[in-house]
C-alpha cells in the first residue's frame, strides 16, 4: 500500500501546505467519493462545491481557494492543481506498478541481428525483426511485433500486441497502447481502367519523444517521404493518421479522428473526438477543431473552428434537414421578395 | 450436419405447428435462397411477398401471417418469430461449432499465481498475467493478453487476441470479440506550458454480466474511478468507450461510436453507427441516437434524436452548404423584410 | 543497393526516353528533395512549376508536358506517368524488399488437418485451425489467427496479427493488413422484454481476388449468407463493414468508413474517409461518396455525393448552427411574405 503524508505531498509537489502535515494520504481519486485518507484535486472553479462536500484528508487547491481550503484537515496551494495532481498520479503510479523485468522473455522470437539494450523488458512472445534496435528500459509488452530495422528509443513502453513496421522509428518516453500499428502501408493506388495498381509504400514512419498514441490507432508509413510525429504528439484511440501526414509538436488529437494522406497539421493544436481532416490540407500552429467537425480546407490562423449539423428530437430534425435541402433556393426567393420591397 | 423436424423445432421454440410435423430441416437461412430443407422466419410484414415466393421447408410466423403459412409445408405460429428464430440460432450454433477444449493450451503463458478454472480453455500463445482469474468453462482464444489481478468471468469467451488489461473485470456470460481491448490509458493530460503531462490512469474497467463487445473496440480504464458497462450493453466493432463512461444496462452501441470521457449514458439506450456523443454528458434512459448524430448537450427525455446534414447530389450540397455559411444573416434580412412588410 | 538506368526504366515502364539513357537512378521520390539519382514522377500538371524547381534525374511525365522534360538530364513520356509509377513502386519493392521464407516457423501451432502449400511461409507464433488451407506462396505474418476451415488464396500476404475467422474465404493476391479482423460476428440481436438475445452468425465472409484491407479494419461475418467483398476491393484502415453487406467489384473506401448490416454497394465506386453508409441501402455501379457524408437512402444514379456541414470559425458556426434549429420556422416565415408581397 502506498502512503504518503500532506507533508510529503506538498514537499513532492512544492505547494504551500495549510492544516494537518501528518494527514495520511493512502488513496488518490476524486472530490465526491473521497474519503479521509484520499488526496483529490480542484482545478475548476464550477466544482467548488464539491470542495465543501467532499471527506478528502488533503486537497490540492489553487491560490483563489485558500480560504475555503484553510478549513479543511489539510490542503495545498499551488499555482496549477491539475498540474500538480498530473505529477501525483505519476508518482503514485511508480509505486503501485510492478516494474517491468529486464531481459528478454524465453517465449520471445528474436532475430540474432536486432540489438536489444540489457536494461530492455522484451515480453513473452514478442518477435522482434532483423536488425531492430531496442533502447535503454525500453518495455515491449507480450505479442508486439517489432520489423526489421526498426528503433524503439529509450523508455519507451509498447503495451500488448503493437506493431511497429520495418524501418520505423519512435523516440525516447514514447508510450504505444495495445493494438496500435506502425507503419501499415498508406492507401495509394493509381486507377487503370477501372481496376487499382498499387503504389507500393516505400516510405517509413517517424515518431519524435515523448509521444503517446492510443490503442487500436493506426499511422500509415509514407509512399516516398516518411509520415511524420513531432515531439509531444499525443493521441487517442483509433485514431488513423494516413501516409505522409506530418504532426507538429505538441498536437493532441481525440478517439476516433481521421486524418487523410499528406496533411499537414500544427504545431499546439487540438483535435476533437471524431473529427476528420481531408488530405493534403495545412493547419496552422494553435489551430483547435471541434468534435466531428470535417475540415474541408487549409486553415492558417489560430483559432477554434467548428461545423457539426446541430442535433435536435428526431421530428424537429427531419423538417429542418428536409428545409435545407432547399435552402439555396430558399435564398433566392429571400432575394426575390428584397427586390419587390422597397 | 445438424438435422431436425419441423415438430421437434416447434417443441424447442414453442410455437403452433402447422402442416408436415416430419418436415426435415437441415440448414436455417433466409426467405430467398431457402430450399425444402430451410427453416426460416418471416419477423417483418413489409417481406410478406418473399413469404409466397420462399421455398422453405418450414417458416416461423407471427399470429398474423396465420393465414398464408397454413398453406404451406409446414410453419410455427409464435408471438416473436425474430426472437424464436435468435433462439434458433443459438441452438444450431452449438451443434455446428467445436467446443473449446478445457485445460490450458502448451504454448500459452500463464503466470503461477494466475488462478484458472480447470474447466476454462485457454488457446494457444495466451499470456495471463500474475493473480489473474480465468473462471469456470471461460474460453480465452489465441493471443489473448490477461493483465494482472484482471478476472473473467463464468462462460465468458474472449476470441482471439483481445488485450484485457490489468485489474480490469468482466462478468458471467459475456463476448469480447477480436482485437478489442480493454482497460488501456484513458486520454488524460494536463497541459503545462505548451506540452501535455501525462495523467497516470489509475482507475479499472468494470463490465456487467452478459455483456458483447465488438471487434477492435476500445474501452479505456478510468483515471480515478472505474469504467463501467452494467449488465446486457452490446457494443459493435470499432467503438471507443472513454475513460470514466458509464455505459446503463442493456444499452446497444453500433460501429464506429465514439463515447467522450464520463458521459453517463442511461439504461436501454441505443446508439447508432458512427455517432458521437461528448463528454460529462447525460443520456437519460431510453435515449435513441440515430446514426452519425454529434450528442452535444445532455438528454434528459426520452426519445429519439438525429443530427446530420441531408445528403444530396454534390452540385445540390455545395449550393445549400455555401449557403448555409449565411444563414444566420439570412434570417437577419427575413426580419429586416417582416419590419417593412405590415 | 537498388540501381537501373534511364534506358532500362524505360523499357520496363514502356515510355519514350528522352536525354541521357545511362543517367543512373538509385532512389525513387518525390520531384521535391530529389537529387540527380532520384526517378520521379509529374501526373499533376498544377504541380508543373515542381518539375522546373526538382533535381531529379529522371521525370516520367505525360505527352503534355514533352516540352519541358526534354530540357532536362533524362526523362520518359508515358501516357499515364501515375500509372508508371504505381508500376515502379512495385519493381522496387520487389528489390529492396526481403523476400518471405517458405515454411512453418517453428513457433507456429498449426492444426494437424490444415493444408499449408509447401511454398506458404508461416510466421512465428501463427496459429491455423483445423482444416484451413493456405495456398501457394501466401504469406502468413507474425501472431495471425487463421481460424477452422479457413481458406487463404495463393499469393495473399496476411500482414502481423490478423485473426481471419471460422470458414472465412479469401482469394489470390490479396493483401490484409495489420490488426484487421475478418469474419468476428455480425451485431445482430432480438429485443427481448428490454433484453437482447444474440442472433448467432452462421454466415461467414468471402472474399474475392486482389483485394487490399486496411490495418485494424473489420469485416464481420453474415447472420445466415455470406458478407461478400468481390475481385479488387480495397479498403483502408479502422473500416467497419457490417454483416451480410455486399461490396461489387473495384470499389474503394477511405480510412474510418462504416457501412451497416445488408447494404449493398456497387462496383467501382468510391466512398470517402469518416462517411457512413446506412443498413439495407443500394448503392449503384460508379457512385461516390464525399468524405465523412451519411447516405442515409439508396442512390440509384452514379454520380457524386455529398452531405458535410461546412466547418468555419467557431463564433460563425455556432451563430449559423442556432439559426438552422429554426430553419422550417423560416421557411414558414418566408412563405407568409411572400404571400403578403403582390
Amino acid at each position: 500500500m502506498v502512503e504518503i503524508s500532506a507533508l510529503e505531498l506538498s514537499a513532492l509537489l512544492g505547494g504551500e501546505l495549510l492544516g494537518d502535515p501528518d494527514c495520511r494520504i493512502t488513496r488518490i481519486g476524486p472530490l465526491l467519493g473521497a474519503d479521509a485518507t484520499t488526496a483529490s484535486f480542484l482545478s475548476n472553479p464550477r466544482y467548488a462545491t464539491q470542495l465543501a462536500q467532499s471527506a478528502a484528508g488533503c486537497v490540492l487547491v489553487a491560490p483563489a481557494m485558500r480560504e475555503a481550503a484553510a478549513q479543511r484537515r489539510s490542503a495545498i496551494v499551488c499555482p496549477d492543481p491539475y498540474l500538480a495532481f498530473a505529477r501525483l498520479t505519476q508518482w503514485w503510479a511508480a509505486r503501485v506498478r510492478r516494474p517491468a523485468v529486464p531481459g528478454v522473455h524465453a517465449t520471445a522470437v528474436v532475430d540474432v541481428s536486432a540489438a536489444v539494450h540489457e536494461t530492455a523488458s522484451i515480453g513473452p512472445l514478442v518477435v522482434i525483426g532483423a536488425d531492430a534496435r531496442i533502447g535503454a528500459r525500453a518495455v515491449i509488452g507480450p505479442h508486439c511485433a517489432i520489423g526489421e530495422a526498426a528503433v524503439i528509443g529509450e523508455d519507451t513502453r509498447l503495451h500488448a500486441r503493437v506493431v511497429f513496421g520495418d524501418r520505423c522509428i519512435v523516440g525516447a518516453r514514447g508510450i504505444v497502447h495495445s493494438g496500435a500499428v506502425i507503419g501499415a502501408d498508406g492507401f495509394g493506388f493509381a486507377p487503370d481502367q477501372g481496376r487499382w495498381e498499387k503504389i507500393e509504400q516505400l516510405g517509413a514512419v517517424r515518431i519524435g519523444d515523448d509521444v503517446e498514441i492510443g490503442a487500436n490507432t493506426c499511422i500509415d508509413r509514407g509512399a516516398l517521404d516518411d509520415t511524420v510525429l513531432e515531439d509531444g504528439v499525443k493521441l487517442d484511440n483509433l485514431v488513423q493518421i494516413a501516409h505522409n501526414v506530418h504532426v507538429g509538436a505538441h498536437t493532441a488529437m481525440a478517439g476516433c479522428v481521421g486524418v487523410a494522406g499528406s496533411a499537414r497539421i500544427g504545431r499546439h493544436c487540438t483535435v476533437g473526438g471524431g473529427a476528420i481532416v481531408l488530405g493534403h490540407l495545412e493547419l496552422a500552429d494553435h489551430v483547435h477543431i471541434s468534435a466531428a467537425t470535417v475540415v474541408s480546407r487549409s486553415i492558417h490562423k489560430p483559432g477554434q473552428y467548428s461545423g457539426v449539423f446541430p442535433f435536435d428530437d428526431n421530428a424537429s430534425w427531419e423538417k429542418n434537414a428536409a428545409t435545407l435541402r432547399q435552402l439555396h433556393a430558399l435564398r433566392d426567393r429571400l432575394r426575390a421578395l428584397e427586390k419587390k420591397t422597397p
